[in-house]
């Protein structure tokens, strides 16, 4: 059973017909909103329909725009785990500070939300060449859902990107290119090479359905409170389809009647200064964030100077009441060792700038220490050696240990 | 409720009391067991009682040895997925190859599995201190949960040990020393400090619960093949841990009644031929394995010359009708590659000897081409940047694009 009526252009409101194979609005050249008929699903889907289904974000199936379940190019993304925080907590003066672990997702991050989604459909479709312009880790996620699925995989990347971004979109037979630029003239190379290469473009937010994946954020985050959503939800922002999925996913089960309360999460966007599109639109009031220039970050996932979702992410931001902001880059690597080192939760740096916006918003009163709040670690600090400066000790095993030295 | 009765050497039997700190057996140096009232559990723990509890490796707690839940030291360490392989298991011309994918879990290896369990006994035990030589997993994996705890954390590598295993101790906050030696070479610093520094020594198999977290991935996937055990399992082995704690859980489940049929399955134990001790006892039939002399692989959570656990593992392989057996070094890569580009399923370089293994079983007759086969991939591949020699192409923004070459 599938509960999608029509999808919409999230600009000008055009109208688009289900289960044809769509990219961004033809009129206006911005992004699509998959729409449901929330009314059917309130009454057909009950939360109780989720009990004992397996902790995967499959177990939204209604709420997903699969049509064929046996179309669907899945590596098992199960549920990931919100661990609560003590000593990070208590260094911020808070008393819930929570951290979305996103790192145990296929791939080692949350990019495969919204990859296992896109594929899926591209299968639906009959597409067998994908493409996708990446900062990284949705390269990795694609490639590993494109192999799954049998497809011809070619990812685009600035030659700057992480090493093992690279590495794993080679491993999984992706035709890899390196490009001597930003992700925004991979993104152009993507589309360029559309008509010529004949494959599908599956860059965030120019297929519709990559937000759908998403979207699965939200759902499980509002069960794991029990349907409570919390206060504040920080979260960085590149392209900004995490953060968009969410407050699409809020709004829905709002509709559906499945919170218990109708007040949501301020939506804090978080970026680097290296960085900073839209926080720079936010300060500025505007709706629509020119480009960034020079764009810098050991955060390569939000190393993105131009976001096509620009004013979908400052919409959902302003409608929350949350803020957009930018925080130091030299930062990154001391919020990385703080959470680390007091929880054992490994934060890739794009999660670190999160840090560094909740120590201004404290100060600022945007948050209150008595609030719930949220942080989504949307990758494995694992896959960037490159952010870390490691200073170790050595032993030489041919000489007497000084034990004092220890 | 715990169900624990004692503890007793694997080798020479000596009973110790549960609920006091130890380590190897204080008459022979050898490991000591965890022993269950396993009639009391077959009564007390029904099956159903499963049901309805989070999918979390806890959800075993009664066949675990912890005393008090609430000194519990986790990550929040999900059930990883099963995953059944088509395209792979068609290129080894195989009806059901299944992997179960460990990099799911924190710091993207199975160690947690055992170090949760460890430094949550540490932590019942009152010890602030703990230490561990590592081939590189196993060190992040103890800093995460020592971080965690509030613990110190002394880590000792081998200091040609990969790069990301040193980045994420030293994340953690854990006192990391680079050893110009191997594994066994740090055991023995870590084994010469605890007086000195008063460190407890959490050395695979010379501390009692690690194996009892490891056990878990035994439970797991008993109950993911609804209680009847496939047919083969390969492993890649190091110290041995992992195919040990699964053959006691399959020993501990089928006394408890648990289990559909005894049918028990051959346990691969699975080296490269880098450093190969188990396999070369094993050919020789020896119960105790020499030192493994110049051991070299990239897979360097196998690279253990020497395990304390030997006979332990020669035990369960032979037991099970199975076989310990080394496959060349040189192939690894080509593993990664193809478990890679035919599913996206992302293998360390352990679990690349699994491949080699398989396909020598099957020629050999070891394996049949209809028997149920899981692989374990005990960790990420993206943890193993050294291990991958990419080749990508590169694109000049600055020229017109060539689509004749992509
Ligand atoms: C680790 C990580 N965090 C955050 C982002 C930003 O994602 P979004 O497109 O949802 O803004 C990315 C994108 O590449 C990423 O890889
Ligand atoms: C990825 C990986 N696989 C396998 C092993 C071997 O583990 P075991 O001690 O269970 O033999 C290790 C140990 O470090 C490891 O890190």
């Amino acid at each position: 059973m599938n509960f999608v009526t029509h999808l919409e252009c999230a600009n000008c409101g055009k109208r688009y017909e289900a289960n044809l194979v769509h990219n961004l609005c033809t009129a206006c050249q911005r992004p699509l909103w998959v729409k449901y008929d929330l009314e059917a699903l309130k009454t057909k889907f009950p939360k109780k329909a989720l009990l004992g289904r397996p902790s995967t974000m499959w177990r939204y199936l209604e709420m997903l725009p699969i049509q064929d379940p046996d179309k669907i190019v899945s590596l098992t993304e199960t549920t990931t785990p919100i661990l609560q925080t003590k000593r990070l907590a208590a260094s911020f003066g808070l008393d819930n500070l929570f951290v979305k672990d996103e790192s145990r997702l296929p791939t080692g991050s949350f990019k495969s939300r919204g990859m296992t989604m896109a594929i899926s459909k591209a299968n639906e479709f009959g597409i067998k060449k994908v493409a996708v312009p990446t900062a990284g880790n949705a390269g990795g996620a694609m490639a590993a859902y494109a192999a799954r699925a049998g497809m011809e995989a070619y990812v685009f990347m600035p030659e700057d990107t992480p090493a093992i971004n690279k590495k794993e979109c080679y491993l999984a037979g992706a035709k890899t290119f390196l490009v001597n630029g930003l992700i925004t003239d991979c993104g152009r190379i993507v589309g360029e090479g559309k008509q010529i290469k004949n494959w599908f473009d599956v860059s965030t937010l120019k297929e519709p359905y990559r937000i759908e994946g998403k979207k699965t954020m939200g759902l499980e985050l509002a069960e794991q409170f029990d349907w409570e959503l919390p206060d504040v939800i920080l979260y960085p922002t590149g392209g900004g389809t995490g953060l968009i999925g969410m407050w699409k996913a809020f709004a829905e089960l709002e509709a559906m009647g499945w919170l218990k309360t109708s007040k949501k999460p301020k939506m804090i966007s978080c970026q680097s200064e290296g960085c900073a599109p839209i926080s720079t639109a936010f300060e500025k009031g505007e709706r629509f964030a020119p480009k960034f220039e020079n764009a810098s970050t050991i955060a390569s996932g939000i190393r993105v100077p131009a976001a096509v979702g620009d004013f979908m992410i400052l919409d959902a931001v302003r409608q929350s009441g949350g803020v957009a902001l930018a925080t130091p880059e030299a930062d990154i690597p001391k919020w990385m060792q703080l959470a680390a080192s007091m929880e054992g939760i490994a934060l890739c740096p794009e999660t670190a700038v999160c840090l560094g916006a909740l120590e201004v918003l404290l100060k600022r009163g945007t948050i209150k220490n008595t609030d719930r709040i949220l942080i989504f670690n949307t990758g494995a600090s694992q896959k960037y050696p490159e952010a870390v400066n490691e200073q170790l000790s050595r032993i030489d095993i041919k000489k007497p240990i000084d034990w004092a030295q220890i």
